[in-house]
């Protein structure tokens, strides 16, 4: 049994906390201690949350605690007053039931915030190098460059000796990440955005790309350069364009609009939706438990995160709340504390 | 030396001819024998066009004709005088030289124009029908269906036992498909299309579906009905749709407008460009030269390809001509006869 004390509030949360709901129509009912918020679901999307209706999911993907009370066997016993991490669900709780082997031990002085927040974000910046080599790329692109996951994918990759394109959208992420040892750094609200990131792809020669927006037209961008880059050097023309396959995974959905591109980018090419859990499955057990071991040992380096705020419980559903962490903008990630008042 | 009779005006030669420019913008200049057609490159496309500038390129992917000229080989010997389809690329022209493992001779009776379309077509439809066997469908989706290769298409998924849904724009279309024996029509013009879509996957299971169009909402359509179609029985709410993978393969730009979708299909999905000649690459040459002998055991029937008119190779350079192939609409398909006057 875990008292969780931390939990962040990740994009694939808030995902499943609102669904497809129209948050500017949310009201607050219930009581002071036992809030309840409504929103209405717009009907066109009621279609895809038909299965949905009328059931209670919890919510919380992972968060970290210490162990109150254990079974009898000696491996839970061993974790009694221990500081855990959880992989579990529905984490957004006081008290939460896992089974042992669902308990990654935080290395001693790590705090539960310290570790609520290293498997999702850990395990996706991994699974992002991992892609790149399984797939046969040697070097990526990587969009919403400057949040939690785009720091710690800096990180590993200066580290792993990894090219990384780094797109962001305001001077200020440019400069953080350039703090923190980025060199390829493009502004998509620049006015050369589309020059700066086809010299970037050139000299890296990155034709892999993880997208965290998924709507608008930046996943078609970066295709688009990606085949100006290879192009650059071709010797003669050729009208299927590159015959080198160029790869975009959509991995999240900061921009819930429409996804739209001109295929301007030959006839080699892909896009497609990527998930942790997935991944995880596709390399095995073995592969899933060294990376997971990684981010044990880097967690207060490679895979730190910083959250903007700490709030409870009844905090996460006052509607101020959810108008901040609801816009998923970088750098204002949440920390749920079941424990605070 | 082979005498060209016959080689068609496909999709992918017009790509090659026009390129990206306006062709409202064509003018003729030259001489009643030796025509010259010009048109403006919008500057938007002049980046993707750059390899292209000042470069002679030879067009027409396919044809058939008569060998006239051998070398001294006994095997080069052997071919003359008889009918033969080549894949050599630049095949609009009076007389091609080729290497012999490049001509297929032709069966008996089937003459320069029946002959003219047995390789991209028929391989092409092949070739969809293997890669939902490689990548582990087991039916399959086709949009401009009502096209020579549609119908090519719709005769092999009947002798192999494939389920495969048909997508076309007009009523007399569906009509014409169903007299060849297709049983999933739709009509993408109708008001219940997204419902007759979706029954006709779950009828058939199919979660690959082959692109001609490119443009427009019809493939992210696809995709989203083929999720519909997955979740219709599914027991729980899953928040990252149906785990399996749906695919849809772009093989052609018929719309040659955006390509625009909401995400509204989970996180298993892809989309790619697709060709023929890296998909044989991936098969090996054993593999290929199966399919091509299928091909020609059954030019007369799987394989028959018929044309809306027949041009001399001065006519294709009318700018009546280009207006007419140039829509690349289905049902009108031109075959250069460069022995025509």
């Amino acid at each position: 049994m875990v008292r969780v004390e931390a939990s962040p509030i990740n994009p694939s949360d808030i995902g499943l906390l609102f669904g497809a709901a129209d948050m500017n129509t949310a009201e607050l009912f219930g009581t002071k201690d036992l809030p309840i918020v409504t929103a209405t679901v717009p009907a066109k999307f009621m279609k895809a949350m038909a299965g949905r209706v009328d059931q209670s999911m919890a919510v919380g993907n992972e968060g970290a605690g210490v162990v109150v009370e254990a079974g009898t066997s000696d491996a839970a016993q061993a974790l009694l007053g221990k500081t855990v991490a959880v992989l579990g669900g529905a984490m957004y709780t006081q008290y939460r039931c896992v089974k042992v082997d669902q308990c990654l031990v935080l290395p001693a002085g790590a705090t539960a915030a310290d570790g609520a927040s290293c498997f999702v974000n850990p395990l996706t910046a991994l699974g992002m190098v991992e892609t790149m080599r399984l797939e046969g790329h040697t070097a990526l692109v990587h969009t919403a460059a400057a949040s939690n996951l785009g720091q710690m994918l800096i990180k590993i990759c200066i580290k792993d000796r990894i090219a990384l394109v780094n797109i962001v959208r305001k001077p200020e992420q440019e400069t953080l990440l350039r703090s923190i040892g980025a060199k390829y750094v493009c502004n998509a609200a620049s006015p050369t955005f589309i020059e700066d990131l086809t010299q970037a792809l050139v000299e890296t020669g990155a034709t892999l790309a993880f997208d965290a927006t998924g709507g608008g037209k930046l996943a078609g961008q970066i295709l688009t350069c990606m085949e100006a880059a290879l192009n650059r050097n071709a010797k003669e023309y050729s009208r299927y364009g590159s015959t080198t396959h160029k790869q975009v995974y959509i991995y999240g959905g900061l921009d819930t609009g429409p996804t739209e591109f001109n295929r301007s980018f030959g006839m080699s090419w892909g896009m497609g939706g990527w998930l942790l859990f997935p991944f995880l499955q596709r390399i095995g057990a073995k592969a899933a438990q060294s990376l997971r071991q990684r981010v044990s040992d880097e967690l207060k380096t490679t895979f730190a995160s910083t959250y903007s705020k700490e709030i409870s419980l009844v905090e996460a559903l006052q509607l101020e709340s959810i108008a901040a962490y609801g816009l998923r903008s970088t750098g204002a990630k949440f920390l749920i504390n079941p424990t605070k008042a």
